[in-house]
C-alpha cells in the first residue's frame, strides 16, 4: 500500500551535520520490500560508549536478545539495521539469522561481535535469511559516509511516511557537543517500554554506565510516554551510541552522573528524545490529529500517567477526536476505567483553553460551540484535572481514524 | 446514524414466555431519539429477591450508585430503565434525578423508593431531566403487561442494531422455573466489570444472598468475558431479580448456595449470561466477524484471561481479522505485551483447525491458504497456547472496522 505523507508531519526534515567517528551505508537488499533501502550499517571509527532500553515484550526479538546480551561489554563498534522483517519469534532459527549477521558485520568493519549491535523491523513470525544480506553488507563497508543521515531514517521505515530525524549542539566546557537521532514507528505503539526504533549519536565523552543512566531516565517523559494504538511491538528498542570524538576537541570525559557538566547534555538529549517520540506520533498510522493529554491532581506522577494512556489509548476517545466530536464525555469514562483514585465531583476537564466540565458536571457556562473549534484544530491539548492530590503527566497521542483500520487490515498481504 | 442490523445477528430472536409476578410496559419519552420507545417500567406483583453487579469505573453513573445503595435492601418492586441519557458525570443534579424517577416509580407501584432501581444509558454528562418522564411513569404504570418482552429489549437500545434476549426453562423437584433475560450494548464494552445493561428474571424462589452469589460468580466467564473496544462504561449493570412466584406451584424455596438443587439453575443462569453476552459482542459497533480466543497452558486461570484479553483488545490483532489477514504474528505481539509469563519458544498458536505456529516459529507445515480459508468465516476461533502451566481462559470479541469508526466519529452529534 503506498501511503500519502501525513498532514501532521514536521513541515521541513532536520538537517543533520556529520559527528565525528559515525558513518553510514544503505542499500536495498530487497528483504520485503521492492525498489527502496531496506538495509543500514552504521560504524563507529573508535569503540563508542553505548547505552540501550529495549521492550518490555514477553516475546522479544532475536536483535533485542542479541543487543541486551552485547550491553554488557558498553562498547560499539558497529548497528546494523534491517526494515521488512522483525526476526521475532522465529525460534532458533532468528538467534542464528541475528548471528550470522553480526558476525559479517563484524568481519567489515574489523571488530568483536559483541561489539555490533542490531535491529529489525518489520513482518513478525517469517524467517530472515541473514544470509541473503551478509554479502549486502560488506559492500557496505567499503562505501560509508559520514552525511548519509536522510538516507540512514529512510532505510529504517516500514509503514511510516516520512523519515524521522532530530539534531540538538550544545557547548560543554567551551567545545561544541553534536546529538543526532534517527527514529521509524508508526503504528504498533504503545508505551511502558522504549517505544520502536530509535537510535542517538553524539560525540561527547560519557561513560557506559552514566549514558545508562542518563538514556533510561529520559525515556519515561519522552519515547514511553506516547502511544499510537496500544500495542507493544516485540522489537522495540532504543539505543544511544557516544563516540568520544570531542573529547580531541577539549571536551570533558563524564564518568560519574553527577557531573554538573551533565546538565547541559540531558537536556539536549531529552529534547531530541521527545523530538523524535513526537515525530512518531505524527506518523501515527492513519492519524489526522495530534493530542497532547496532560492529566493533573493525581495521587501520583504514576497515577497521573495510568490515567493519561487510558485516556490516551480509549478508542471511544480516540475517534471522537477524529470525528472533531467535544465529546467530553468518553474522557470522564477513561478515567473511570483507569482504575486509579480520582473524585469524581471534582473533576474538571478542558479541551484547548475552554473548560467543558468542573466539580464533576458540565461547565456552567460550556459552550458546544468553542469547545467543537478546538477539535477542529490538527494538534489538540486535552487537560484532566481529577481532584485527588499533585500527580501530573503529560502524553501525546493521535485519533483513531478510518485510514488506520484500512492500512492495518491490509499490511501483510 | 440510521445503522444496518449487524450481520452476526441471531437468526431469530428468542420468544420470551411470561413470568409469573413480573409485568412491564414501554413508552416513547423522547428523552433524546425521536420516534422510538426510550422507557421502560418493569414491575414485580409482590417484592421479588435481587442481586447486581455494576461497573467497577470510579466514575460510575447517579443511578448505578442508587442500586448499590439500595442492594442491601434484597428486595425489589420495579426496575425503571431510560436508554439516550446514561445521567452519568452529572454530579448532584444526577442524583437528584434518579431520586425523583424512584419515587414516580415508586408511587404508581406502591412501594418504597429502596425497593427500586435503576439504569440509565445513552450519552455521559447531560443533564437528565427527570420531571419530563416522570409524567410518563405514571401512565405506565397502568399499562403493565406480562408479554411485552421483545418492546422491553428493544426500548434499552443505544446503538444496537437488534435486541438482546434469551430465555430457558429448567425443571427443579418437578416444577417448571423460567428465566428470561434482556440486554443492551454494543460499543464501550470492555471486560472486569458487569458489561453493559442486562436484566435477568426467573420465577424461583430463592434468598437474595444465594442470588448475588450465583450473579457474581457466573459474570466471570461471560460478561466479563466478552470485550468489543476495551472501553469500561460509567453505567455498567447486570441484574437478576427472582419473584419466586414458582414456590407457588411447588418448587423449592432456596436460601442456601450448597443447595444442590441449584445446580440445574446455576446452569441455566451461566447458559443464559453467556447467550446475551455473545449477543452483545455479534452486534459490536462495526463488527462483521465474531472472534472467541482461548488461551492454555498459562501460569494461572487469571494470567490465562490477562493474554487472552490482551489478544481480544489489541487494535492490530482486530484490524487484521477485519482484513481478514491470518496475521498470527500480531497474536504474538499481543501475548508479549500482556505482561504474563508465557515462554516464547513454546508458543503454539491455531486459526480455528489449522496450526500456524508451533514451539515458538512458524509451523513447518504453514499453509497461508489454510490459515486464510479460516479467516473468511464470520465466526473465527483463535487457540493459543503459551507454554508455561495449565491455567486457560476464554473470552469473546470482535473484529475492528471502519465502520467503528464512522460510528463512533459521529455518536453525539
Amino acid at each position: 500500500m503506498e501511503l500519502p505523507i501525513s498532514p501532521l508531519a514536521p513541515q521541513s526534515l532536520a538537517v543533520l551535520p556529520p559527528i565525528d567517528g559515525v558513518r553510514m551505508a544503505t542499500a536495498a537488499a530487497g528483504i520485503k520490500y521492492e525498489g527502496r533501502t531496506d538495509l543500514l550499517l552504521m560504524a563507529f571509527d573508535a569503540p563508542a560508549s553505548v547505552a540501550g532500553v529495549f521492550t518490555q515484550s514477553r516475546c522479544a526479538s532475536a536483535p533485542v536478545e542479541f543487543c541486551q546480551a552485547n550491553l554488557a561489554g558498553g562498547a560499539a563498534r558497529a548497528l546494523v539495521v534491517n526494515s521488512g522483517n522483525a526476526n521475532a519469534f522465529t525460534g532458533k532459527r532468528g538467534s542464528v539469522a541475528s548471528m550470522i549477521t553480526a558476525r559479517v558485520a563484524a568481519e567489515a568493519v574489523g571488530c568483536e561481535t559483541g561489539e555490533v549491535f542490531l535491529a529489525s523491523t518489520g513482518v513478525i513470525g517469517e524467517p530472515l535469511d541473514a544470509d541473503a544480506f551478509a554479502a549486502v553488507l560488506t559492500g557496505l563497508a567499503g562505501v560509508l559516509r559520514a552525511d548519509d543521515w536522510t538516507d540512514a531514517a529512510e532505510a529504517i521505515m516500514t509503514t511510516d511516511t516520512y523519515p524521522k530525524m532530530a539534531t540538538s549542539s550544545i557547548r560543554v566546557d567551551g567545545t561544541d557537543i553534536t546529538l543526532n537521532g534517527i527514529a521509524k514507528g508508526a503504528g504498533m505503539i504503545a508505551p511502558d517500554m522504549a517505544t520502536m526504533l530509535a537510535f542517538l549519536f553524539t560525540d561527547a565523552a560519557i561513560a557506559p554506565d552514566v549514558l545508562q543512566a542518563l538514556l533510561s531516565d529520559g525515556v519515561g517523559d519522552t519515547f514511553n510516554a506516547i502511544t499510537v494504538d496500544s500495542d507493544t511491538s516485540t522489537s522495540d528498542t532504543v539505543m544511544l551510541f557516544a563516540t568520544g570524538a570531542a573529547a580531541g576537541r577539549g571536551a570533558p570525559r563524564i564518568a560519574d552522573i553527577r557531573d554538573p557538566r551533565l546538565v547541559a547534555f540531558r537536556d539536549a538529549l531529552n529534547g531530541l528524545m521527545k523530538d523524535l517520540a513526537l515525530q512518531i506520533v505524527r506518523d501515527g498510522e492513519g492519524a489526522r490529529k495530534l493530542v497532547e493529554i496532560a492529566v493533573t491532581g493525581a495521587e501520583s506522577d504514576r497515577a497521573a500517567k495510568a490515567i493519561a494512556l487510558s485516556i490516551a489509548n480509549s478508542p471511544l476517545v480516540k475517534t471522537a477526536i477524529a470525528g472533531e466530536d467535544a465529546n467530553w464525555g468518553r474522557i470522564v469514562m477513561a478515567v473511570g476505567k483507569a482504575g486509579e483514585k480520582a473524585d469524581r465531583d471534582r473533576l474538571g476537564i478542558w479541551f484547548g483553553d475552554v473548560r467543558v466540565a468542573v466539580d464533576g458536571e458540565r461547565d456552567p457556562d460550556y459552550s458546544e460551540e468553542a469547545a467543537s473549534t478546538v477539535m477542529k484544530h490538527p494538534e489538540i491539548d486535552i487537560t484532566v484535572d481529577v481532584g485527588v492530590g499533585s500527580g501530573s503527566a503529560r502524553v501525546w497521542t493521535c485519533d483513531l481514524t478510518k485510514e488506520y483500520v484500512a492500512i492495518n487490515g491490509d499490511y501483510r498481504s
